[in-house]
């Protein structure tokens, strides 16, 4: 049975692994959820080498949501360079959900941002696990979370 | 018995450490608390992966103060990025906790922030290796350190 | 026989792993190509290393297409870190091929940029397991990707 | 015996380590200088690991003067992760002494600039390897290296 | 007998590399150089590891000419991480030695900068694999590759 790791934070507005935990089983079956939360987004790197080394997940969600400080920003630049170092090292995929508070304009909307964010990216992950060939078909498609699909420049195929 | 590495810095204009020891000192017991001080911030890598190595602590505190320049905000991210390439090599918890001289106007502001700042970190890395049902509970209730809580967007549970 | 990674993402707008493979297979013959669709460029260093290290590729190709706001650009440096991490890691090549949704302007020429630019770092990956000696020939020589080559300063042999 | 590297550059245009060196020796005993000097500042972390690996130094001094152009300081921060990122890998300590050209007016005041720092940041080795207890009776005391130390917030102690 | 790696790029205006080349073999003799050339210079750090790995070169030299725009500049940087990166985990000098287009005003000038830079970071290299001794001689001497030393702020010697 596969595991699927989700990490997130006590700094996010928005109790995102909620939904994505909720879009993950949507999705299927024969998988078991790990959990961790930290702090911040900076502790996120961290978090997903743990459940890859100590929980044996096959692929960790990591979930978090910057503030709308620059400094913000540059703390999200930074959990993100850790959260590819973690996943080369391991040789394991690592699905980024970052939603910047700036991003959304008043509270609906941000709580309305980071759930479809959410759980698109765990459709994303729940492919990348079990539907390699749907990502496939889709290369090239545009495909966004949370927002409306760029689509693609034309019909590829 | 588990270790509490508190790496600190000599460049730092307030006793970080001080206030973050006795924080987890009045978290709870059982644990014994390994300290380091380097001279600044970008020597808190070395100084953690060497906590973790020499005296196998089981997470690292990491607390300094980037002064007001521009540089310094340069060295902070430098120093951010070594922690997390230190934590994930470790696959240990390292909690950074920076305050900006520039985060506060005047001396007592710098202080009261410095001083809350260690000590919501300190409740964090005790969290982390004591309590981790506490942080899921708290996932994405918009948690700050140092300043007053940003809160969920809405209730979340 | 010789293996060739090629990853891809759904978030391209243009099926660039479309071009590159059929250039591929128009340079020649004897390998086999093994295809990753990932969600977006931050996921490629952890698809390249997967296909170095399960499917034994001995170059990888990592086609992204970063859209039109800064934070793109912040994302594809992270991608293009973590690629050359994975790169130097494994001590393999990894070609990468990203176009910039703001280079082109309008659909077509967006198109066609990203066919140009995937076909000709297609015929350099080709290069540099096949043809060591063609690119030494063109050391200096001011190649460009997708745009008309720069060209030498002088003729230099 | 322990051992202490010092490494510097051609580019610099002070003899940072005549200084550091000076200083160490009148710090104490019973250790032995090993000196590297490589061409700018980022082949100081190869120098740095160098020295680790092949002349089993205990702590590496890094001395470097990036010019005053806005690519020098893109030089230094590639420099500086390096160090961080050799310091980590072999887990012992790396004091980076840095002097910007732009730091100082004219050239008496560069030199006396770098003289110091040097001599402060020689006696930071020195008491990382022989004197931890005083670092860490002046944690949090806001000492600086080759300016004036900023000092306390108020007496933490 | 040593080995030399030399890694240039088709990307490049002008054939850096025959000018290093010229000079290690003015320089010296009892090496043997490896050549490697490459798309762009963000495949210099796998090309230069595969150098220390394959070809068992003792250092790596560098060379590449980022273009003009803005990007070029962020590709110069990973590169240069990447070759950091790549030095430091095989503990071996990468010589780096870039020239960015926008340096110089017109071809002439930058066939002339590009020519110098390559020769004297050829001496470097000779220096750091032969004559260790003249690189510590000229410690803190002001030395610029490709244009004039900046000197010593003073004679320091």
């Amino acid at each position: 049975m596969k595991r699927i790791g989700v990490a997130d934070t006590t700094f996010a507005r928005v109790d995102m692994a909620r939904y994505a935990v909720r879009r993950l089983q949507e999705s299927g079956t024969g998988f078991r959820i790990e959990r961790a939360t930290v702090p911040g987004i900076k502790d996120l790197p961290v978090a997903a080498r743990r459940l890859f080394q100590e929980r044996k997940v096959d692929l960790c969600l990591a979930l978090g949501m910057p503030g709308k400080a620059e400094y913000d920003k540059t703390c999200a630049h930074e959990a993100s360079l850790g959260l590819i170092f973690a996943g080369v090292l391991e040789a394991k995929p690592v699905v980024e959900c970052f939603v910047f508070e700036g991003e959304a304009e008043g509270d609906r909307e941000l709580e309305t941002l980071a759930r479809r964010r959410a759980e698109e990216h765990a459709e994303n992950a729940y492919a990348l696990l079990y539907r390699p060939d749907a990502l496939a078909r889709n290369a090239g498609h545009g495909l966004r979370q949370g927002f409306r699909d760029a689509g693609a420049v034309r019909p590829t195929r």
